[in-house]
């Protein structure tokens, strides 16, 4: 199933602890998790942003193992969620790699803590993607987004409150979270 | 603030892949990210669950290191996080370790891929969480609980449905799920 909404885990340009702009590194275990999140609510594609080339070459070797390698034959559900997994050197290079292939740039969707001009709510996004038009879901590893692409973020979405104060959720769980608000089938 | 909610990830009595019963391993990245999950959305406790003793003083290590040690500094949100772990030998000493701190055994919950007498829904749950009484969300790690685990429940949830065929979340993506089904302020 092809649902033109796509996903992008951005190392860079993101916050590290001291709010200094940083490129985080890459977590392996993202990758999988997130593949296997985006599979599950057919996310069509699932963009590793990182201009670090080690780190894409980690990423490459992570896909490689699991898509043609041993990794295929044992298990084979990795390979099948690893299928959507692209390595760009920026969030630019996936709104172009998008429009080169659905022949329309995405309107881009963030999460952050505060209200801004685009803030909309989880139910009339979810109605949104349901028009099939290209949309691109970005979040921000280490402490956060570089606030300008907050800035240009055609809607903002607010940040998943629990039943405390604590803000803290792993990005693989805010991921899970957001896809079964926006795509679940409750 | 207080939920009476608990929370137990299973790693005996579980499958493998081949279908036979084991305790599998304990990922250092289940106990973080779950933590955080539970702190987030009011869980009191959060039990790791298994008989192996070398399993157990891993577990210990990593609480000890970011309760005591050099981590609680650098990063005072995974000890609050991590405040709320207990590690257990079975779901049985979890069950009791409750009775005794609550005054009164918790209703088990589990998710399952069939349906079951005790099966019920999402919402019906999250009204029933509202009653304050003591209640244990119960996790397998592997390829799944042990199947006298499901049939001994109290309640059986229905697993969660994406967008398509592909049924392998991750554990730890399925919890954040289901905490917020449960639990989320939307």
């Amino acid at each position: 199933m092809q649902s033109n909404i796509h996903l992008a885990l951005v190392h860079f340009p993101v916050y590290n602890k001291a709010k200094e702009i940083v490129s985080s590194s890459v977590t392996t275990l993202d990758v999988h998790d997130i593949a296997r999140i985006c599979r599950t609510f057919a996310i069509d594609s699932f963009y590793v942003v990182t201009p670090l080339k080690t780190q894409q070459e980690l990423v490459g070797k992570i896909i490689d193992h699991w898509l043609t390698g041993h990794g295929a034959e044992y298990n084979p559900t990795r390979k099948e969620a690893l299928l959507l997994t692209r390595i760009k050197n920026s969030l630019q290079d996936v709104v172009e790699d998008i429009r080169d292939r659905c022949g329309q740039a995405p309107k881009t969707v963030i999460t952050a803590a505060k209200s801004y001009p685009q803030s909309i709510g989880y139910e009339s996004m979810r109605q949104k993607l349901q028009k099939a038009e290209p949309t691109l879901l970005v979040f921000g590893t280490g402490w956060g987004l570089e606030k300008s692409i907050i800035q240009r973020a055609d809607f903002v979405l607010s940040p998943i409150e629990g039943r405390s104060d604590f803000n803290h959720l792993p990005v693989r769980a805010a991921i899970a979270i957001i896809a079964d608000r926006l795509l679940g089938n409750r």
